[in-house]
């Protein structure tokens, strides 16, 4: 483990980005959401993403200088395309647009379509609740092999991790953010115990003949990932694909495994009560919820959001660790491009 | 185990109801949103019920006469109060409201406050996709002893079972229906468990000291439900009580353990596409799903709302089973209304 300041990853990945094709306003963004995952302690969604961006550049499925455009809107909803450039450019951009949408008339769906991987879906729930908005965000359409998730009952994969993700906005407390996959586990927890050769738990994956195994080599070799509580997480994983991708035509402007589209909601808080009597009320369920006694084993009750604003608090301070070999791949990837990434980072 | 035919068991309940004071179509729609939940398996949302609700009018909680009005709206949102009236007739209202402002506005949002016990989800979020509209609710706002979930990491009770409701429309297929509590298990698994003495499986509850057991009793005892899926499960709970309860300001509404309300919101998929292009794209894509070969112990990969469908389709032809005790409780809960339920039943 090496650490980084949150400042010296975004120069290493905002000038990778940049000498790959992206604009330098586009590179910085993109650099600092992914390094906004590692503050917030999501570090399968940080700059361990940097050099399959770039590969995904190269490869032409990734057209970095791409903005977003409305393709179609009503006073409530849009559709927004990304133009195959970073996911994370369209959800900021449909974020911006729910949010101007929801202020004007008080609710609003915007889906992404002809979009990239767009990272930590809680950023873009979270641009929302810090304007007063609640926000849901939920994410579907990817298909086999990149789809790694078994319906309940099914021995194949047919759905991606289709995450969820709530914003909500509080008064003195942090806001609520929700931000979950539909599977038992993300497919990083199993890249980890693979690398590790570690035992997953029990109720995590089956083998590609359908029964359990808790070798995450056996997901590799054709197995599958489970939905987190059985019928409930796959029929939350569906309807983020039916939501996500069906209902703006994602299938049908997509490719191959990526037939992805993502689903934003956002609601004015005004239309129903005032905000600051909102926001205190939201203020004393969560003060509620938080006296509850903790569970043998567990220190205290969270709220949603609160492991991750403790992450970015600690990492901010003291940085962010990351294994050798995730620098050095950024590295190797920043040498293809001509960079020198140790001395840009200072590292 | 007896065998009544819906038409007897909607006769018998809306008698019942009738006698008890609701008006005659109040007391027949309630009495037929309970026997549907009979017809599509969800027997402890069924029948079951109504001597509970009668007690509930007696002890003035529940306004049998009562009839829901809408108390602040804009062309997207409405609050509706469901007057303490029965919250099934609150609900059928706001799928209503929610169905003409999306078919007016793409989007809605209703939210449901000052009612009961709304019944089976399902039958609202189908009111929507009958209509080409793609449906969501959540309720939410229970309080304890009523609320019985333990919040992930705690060991007393906070939340309701907090259930989630979905509805898509297809073309040639079943509707997609997705209703499920954001517990492990619904209360009523566990009265069942209790009245039979049969153990729990393991993770569902915890007893009062907040230690894993298998023994019905432990909850009653103090214990709680778990949330499924642990963090996930509890996350989308206490969304459901944000959503459903705190953004219509149920609690300043409510009373004790009841500060409830129900979040509804519409979508209009003409907003983003065709309608039938939309339930063309949502049959492929279950095809898709229904195409992955089933897992060991599995006969086929199912639908959500395939084992309601079947279940219907069943019981409308063989008829509804119902435990001897439930009967008799409704034939008592009759006589002490004047009524001969047996007779009236034609049972």
């Amino acid at each position: 483990m090496q650490q980084f300041t949150a400042a010296q990853l975004k120069r290493a990945a905002g000038a990778i980005f940049n000498a790959a094709g992206a604009p330098q306003d586009i590179a910085d963004f993109v650099a600092g959401s992914l390094v906004l995952s590692n503050l917030m302690g999501h570090d399968s969604h940080g700059v361990i993403r940097v050099p399959r961006y770039v590969e995904q550049i190269r490869e032409g499925q990734l057209k970095p200088a791409a903005r977003p455009e409305t393709v179609k809107e009503t006073p409530t909803t849009a559709t927004v395309s990304g133009r195959w450039g970073f996911g994370q450019v369209a959800a900021r951009y449909g974020a911006e647009v729910a949010i101007r949408k929801a202020k004007e008339a008080h609710v609003a769906v915007v889906c992404l379509v002809e979009l990239n991987h767009i990272g930590r879906l809680g950023e873009y729930s979270a641009m929302m609740a810090e304007q007063g908005i609640v926000g849901m965000l939920v994410t579907g359409g990817w298909r086999p092999p990149i789809a790694g998730v078994a319906p309940f009952g099914g021995a194949g994969r047919a759905l991606g991790t289709n995450p969820y993700s709530f914003a909500v906005p509080t008064a003195k407390r942090d806001m609520v953010l929700v931000d979950f996959a539909t599977s038992v586990l993300a497919e990083g927890k199993l890249q980890v115990a693979r690398a590790k050769g570690t035992p997953l738990p029990a109720g995590v994956i089956l083998d590609k003949n359908g029964n359990p195994s808790t070798n995450a080599e056996d997901f590799y070799a054709g197995g599958v990932i489970l939905p987190v509580g059985g019928h409930k997480g796959y029929a939350l994983s569906l309807m983020a694909d039916l939501l996500g991708a069906t209902l703006p035509g994602a299938e049908a402007r997509g490719h191959d495994w990526n037939q992805t589209g993502t689903f934003m909601l956002a609601i004015d808080v005004e239309a129903f009560r005032p905000l600051a009597e909102f926001t205190a009320a939201v203020d004393h369920r969560l003060g509620e919820i938080k006296d509850v006694p903790p569970a043998p084993g567990f220190k205290e009750v969270l709220i949603p959001g609160e492991p991750e604003m403790r992450s970015k608090a600690e990492r901010e301070k003291s940085g962010i660790p990351l294994p050798e070999a995730t620098w050095n791949a950024i590295v190797a990837t920043g040498q293809k491009l001509g960079l020198d990434v140790n001395a840009l980072a200072g590292a």
